[in-house]
């Protein structure tokens, strides 16, 4: 069964700071046409850092679009030409000081395939430095160590509920990072 | 330390099938003003569906913000007024024929808090029987069954590559679904 729709044309809808909006039209498998919403992202890392002690670093920030302080592992956007590698050691670095003797990728895959084509490259930190934390300007943090077992737990309870971080959460424990 | 960001106003871009997209402006803890974009989604459902032979229920399908074909576990967006359990009845039963005689809530959360507001809301189900499936008609899907341990291989091999079904599958294994 063919699966593919054949790009038919393509109608940009908004240039933002951060993400794009276009909507593409399409010829589906069939032969029908349909509209399809695509929100460009330039992509973005996320850092599953471990302590020695199995704490895993996390940080609480106001979320805009969900209205709500969450508590998410380190992540940020990908500078222009930036290597993901070098943007996680940066963005680790910025939002909470530490430097990492280890810095390995550990899963890419894509947020939301259904309407974005935001695609998160997951590191594993370890052999963890603190320092000093130096947020961008529009940026407010604080900085939270856990215990790995208590972070599943908050997983269960609903009480960490962003999905970077549940995979971040889910997959050090999976993997014994 | 004040996390919070205060609300001035908001200015609306798009208005789509799927989804809108907003520009609000917001006033920083430390007084200075920033945007922030913001992309509105219903929210959605995603089903972790797994056979009694230990086989988890996916989803081959061309996503367009992806370009490729993604194998995914069931989802689909909510209608307007309709409750995640019903919806997840629906999504699984329209996409691969398949009824639950358990269909259970295991995590809600984000999928992209920095720039949009969309919620899933993960199922699990069991107690499974087969039957034809009906999805939408701009929908085109293979349905695939594979033991959770493959399913856990390919997630580490990068061959599924989408959040919520790498959680899907990640939290079936770690819960012993």
């Amino acid at each position: 069964m063919r699966l593919e729709e054949t790009a038919l044309g393509s109608r940009r809808v908004f240039e933002g700071k951060i993400i794009n909006l276009r909507v593409d039209e399409v010829e589906l498998p069939n032969g029908q046409r349909a509209t399809r919403e695509v929100v460009e992202h330039p992509g973005a890392v996320a850092i599953a850092a471990v302590t020695e002690e199995g704490e895993i670093v996390l940080v609480r920030q106001f979320r805009k679009p969900a209205g709500e302080v969450l508590l998410e592992i380190p992540a940020g956007k990908l500078d222009p030409g930036e290597e993901p590698l070098e943007c996680a050691r940066r963005e680790l670095a910025e939002e909470t000081g530490i430097t990492a003797s280890s810095l390995k990728p550990l899963l890419r895959y894509y947020t939301t395939p259904g309407f974005s084509n935001e695609v998160i490259h997951l590191f594993g930190a370890a052999g963890l430095k603190k320092g000093e934390a130096a947020p961008d300007k529009d940026e407010f943090l604080e900085v939270v160590f856990l215990p790995l077992r208590e972070a599943l737990d908050m997983v269960r309870e609903g009480k960490i509920c962003d999905a970077k971080t549940i995979i971040g959460i889910l997959w050090a424990v999976q993997q014994g990072l």
